[in-house]
């Protein structure tokens, strides 16, 4: 049985590690011949938007599914008869920051107040009503920090509006969060829905460099799995499924959701009983999901723009590494690494120091 | 960075799983080009034998190893300049039984007694100076319990020699023991040694069911380390060894050794901090051994001639399962699956209770 999946990056790569053991194969389309997917799996090369590349892919696959959210979902949906997962309305949501934000107000998901900005007078309007500071968005496209400026007065909203023009923009109010968190779940074709628990972020220059999960915070954990729950149920969505939340003063605001497995859940591949990526596959093929629980105290690190020296990092005691096989380049995710401790504490010792290890044995490969 | 391997079968596609995570390329050689391995990395199709391709190989590795133990070592040793682990010596000795046991005996470690049968006469003279029952094996190419027949009478013998002749033959004692445990180890090209906790195997038709580990006898333990870490010097070995042992009233008698991977050794997985897939690529390649403890009770059941039922498998909370990709035949060993438990009697009954499922809910697939 073939999984076709738009996209071979690492969350690609990724699935298909889960997935042989399932005894599923894999078919991957990407722009480029070599990827982090195509290397242990056959490829086919070109646009995302080619249809007979897509017709074979789906000729070939059992279902479809992808492993980036900005694929296209106009290309998708000419796909007759192909049964695709997650389902393409969710895709098409996260693909608009502001239809996700109008879902979540829809969902009574508590979210930043937001409006469309398509002219500069429209800009000028929202800094007004939703008040400054803000930050001025692309609608799509937008990943890793990418596509966004900080405005602080409105002295800086013409600047913000030159820089960014072109495309369809939101300003959003910028929330002066205390810390960031996000949820992860999944729900199968038959309806079952497995939560995992929550992960605590931390961004450096909008790219996300550390997970800790699970983030023992039982009443967000609660409210977490209960927006989650929401937007499964509203799109009877099939696979996995990340809301990205800001916590400020106890509570959650959310910011963003991506229809797919993430990169705050990397560490479910050593860290909980089943992967994300394990259960995307099982969801999408209506399988029973897998467990959920975590088996300890998790820190997940990305590997960032250059690989560290490989003997050090493979010198440190019950490290797991994730090499995704790519050529560096600064801000690129290149891998990440897994600590698992028995406590929260030895967790975040552990992170603070295996921090320090990847930034001074830094390598050029 | 690629690593050659000589034979794709299931313990080449779990070495490739544990590889890609550690940034390694795989490159494969087998008689088929519908295998286990070729499912997820380029393979070349020809003889073990096969001088040209096997240049080829070793021109595009780093490193060659293998993942059976009847590769033709002559075949190996003609490649000048390649990197080969583990040593041809210890394959060598591993596929003739009586060098194995005559390597047992000079190493100090207990075996079972045995001599050439190179005649019916000298099986007579075997059977009357180590004793009757006995077995009548095979020197060479025995795997599975293949290649053997159990001898109570001397009135069997000549049967047992008009069965097996042609090949070169081995009479040796058969052991009343009480179980059979193995021992599985590393050693890496800088001389480190990592072992893992003892395996507690059953077998049924010569063919391992289920493997219980770690198997808690301090006293076996060390002496198996022990037999094992001897090997591994002997042969300034590098990458994973495993030999197994029967045990009788309380003490260890080698039966033989696997210079690779082993089927008792799946457990690690997800039962141990390190698999025993990643430990022999860091021990080939001379990097630091990773955590060989274990993080709980395992047991790992193989599934035979058909598969279980997906469903029925998948919904079993907390199974591992490992599903090689191969057309089901009887007797053929498709895939396996692994319980880890907090506790070995949770870890037991469990074991027991699995066993029932994959007998019971086995389909035609």
């Amino acid at each position: 049985m073939t999984i076709g999946v738009v996209g071979a990056g690492q969350l690609g790569r990724m699935l298909a590690l889960a997935g042989y053991p399932l005894g599923l194969d894999f078919l991957f389309l990407d722009k480029e011949a070599r990827t982090p997917a195509a290397q242990l799996a056959p490829s086919l090369t070109g646009e995302f938007t080619d249809a007979r590349l897509l017709a074979q892919l789906a000729e070939r696959s059992e279902v479809i599914t992808f492993d980036w959210e900005n694929v296209s979902v106009a290309a998708l949906e000419k796909l007759r008869g192909a049964r695709i997962a997650p389902p393409l309305a969710a895709l098409a949501t996260a693909q608009d920051r502001l239809e996700e934000k109008r879902l979540f107000e829809k969902l009574g998901i508590a979210t930043t107040r937001c409006a469309a900005a398509d002219s500069l007078e429209d800009l000028h309007d929202a800094a007004r009503s939703i008040g400054l500071p803000g930050m001025l968005k692309t609608r799509r496209m937008g990943y890793d920090g990418k596509g966004q400026v900080a405005i602080r007065t409105a002295g800086q909203l013409e600047a913000a509006w030159q820089q960014l023009q072109g495309a369809p923009l939101l300003y959003e109010e910028l929330v002066p969060f205390d810390y960031e968190v996000s949820v992860i779940g999944a729900r199968s074709t038959r309806g079952q829905i497995a939560i995992y628990p929550l992960n605590r972020n931390q961004h450096v220059d909008g790219i996300l460099r550390l997970t800790r999960a699970p983030w023992r915070e039982p009443r967000l954990q609660a409210a977490a799995a209960r927006a989650l729950r929401k937007v499964l149920q509203h799109f009877e969505y099939a696979g996995v499924l990340t809301i990205e939340f800001f916590v400020r003063r106890g509570r959650l605001i959310a910011n963003e959701m991506a229809p797919r497995v993430h990169n705050s859940g990397h560490w479910t591949i050593e860290g909980a009983v089943t992967s994300q990526f394990e259960n995307h596959l099982r969801a999408i093929l209506g399988w029973p999901l897998g467990d959920t629980r975590a088996l300890g105290h998790s820190a997940m690190l990305n590997l960032i723009g250059v690989m560290p020296d490989r003997h050090a990092l493979l010198g440190v005691p019950g490290l797991f590494l994730h090499d995704y096989g790519k050529s560096p380049r600064p801000g690129r995710k290149l891998g990440h690494c897994t600590v698992v401790e028995t406590t929260a504490l030895a967790r975040d010792k552990r992170a603070a120091k295996l921090a320090k290890v990847i930034e001074s044995r830094k390598i050029r490969s």
